[in-house]
């Protein structure tokens, strides 16, 4: 394997959000590139790998936005997931609360206060787009766009395959780039459809399962 | 002392920026609140203040952005600090890069790529400006604004005083923020005119130096 690609929340880090040593010890660790793939906008992604100490290579809004050297917006949804926000908000009084909307800019990041089923089941009308809940936000986001192509497009722009990549994760919309990778982890505390499809499962939680994947690939000679 | 107030940049972090864990897990031991005091931008330090599992309340843009439930953008004297850029980049042929633009809102961020003091020496038709150099990156800003009055106004929104902190940081804009504070540390790496003011010098350097005054304080008592 030829990188790392890691989530954020919930994966190097505690439920409170606050970093996980272990995984930061672990990752350091590395000689290959450690790629951050997170839900937040591409401001915290970038503070995230500075302090994280990685490449400063990051995925961010879920995949809407990657920058390697250069950043990409891949804000071709925006529109369609502003119209199924308003939509909620005038027509069922949602009102939802939007997270960092001056720098989101390829999805939309709401407070997790209202209900998302609901809300998920009202937006027929919006086949496109689908609301997930990362256990940290809500995302009213496209289809079209997740951790997945996020991870197929960094790895082109790193001129690597997204096969090349180990994958760890803990939540839902971390499972298209575990699938797409060439080996998927999910940590001990992981959502248990995201452990159905990993190809390896920690028995640590947080940053403990992310010291664990490191140091078993590491033994097996898989990475360096 | 009733609150800490910390900088990030070579103070809790290594010189690449990365974390610096033993400075997260001695901030972590505390109950009071720590709030972090940066020149970043409020997005970046808003990450940080999560990862290091701090209070949430934070000094940006060296102290021209103050949250603590809400967020002050004190922009008074942004105008005068684009004068000063534009002069330099027009008269000078600087080429001054700004970093993270769309988000600094009260003072101008600049890669270190020029003669900070040429430039500071060109400046005399701007007196209210100055250019500072962190050693991370170099900051046009208002004399008028700094991590002291930072401190002050976030402070007052606590319902404390500044005396009422310990303050902690390495470099010379940290100066103003040590002073009106309290009990003021300088780490071991940190310039030798922050040291000059300092009540307290650790040995040890960044996060272990961090460690090192939060352990003496709880020694004395005067914090927990």
């Amino acid at each position: 394997m030829k990188a790392i690609v890691v989530d954020v929340d919930g994966t190097i880090t505690f439920i409170d959000r606050s970093l996980d040593c272990r995984a930061v010890r672990a990752l350091r660790s590395l000689s290959v590139p450690v790629v951050i793939a997170t839900g937040n906008v591409l401001c915290s992604a970038r503070a995230i790998s500075k302090l994280v100490g990685t490449s400063g290579i990051v995925i961010a809004e879920n995949g809407g936005v990657v920058e390697c050297n250069k950043v990409e917006y891949n804000t071709a949804y925006m529109k369609e997931c502003e119209e199924a926000f308003n939509f909620l908000n005038e027509h069922f009084n949602f009102n939802l609360e939007k997270l960092d909307p001056e720098n989101r800019r390829t999805e939309i990041g709401l407070r997790r206060n209202f209900d998302v089923e609901r809300a998920n089941l009202l937006l027929q009308e919006y086949p496109g787009v689908e609301i997930v809940d990362t256990g940290f936000a809500v995302h009213i986001k496209s289809k079209m766009i997740n951790k997945g192509t996020g991870l197929k497009r960094i790895a082109e722009l790193m001129g690597l395959d997204a096969q090349d990549f180990v994958a760890i994760g803990d939540s839902p919309n971390d499972a298209e780039m575990l699938e797409l990778s060439g080996f998927g982890v999910a940590v001990g505390n992981a959502h248990p459809e995201l452990k159905g499809i990993a190809d390896m499962v920690t028995k640590g939680e947080h940053g403990a399962g992310v010291a664990e994947a490191v140091q078993y690939l590491k033994e097996k000679g898989e990475i360096r």
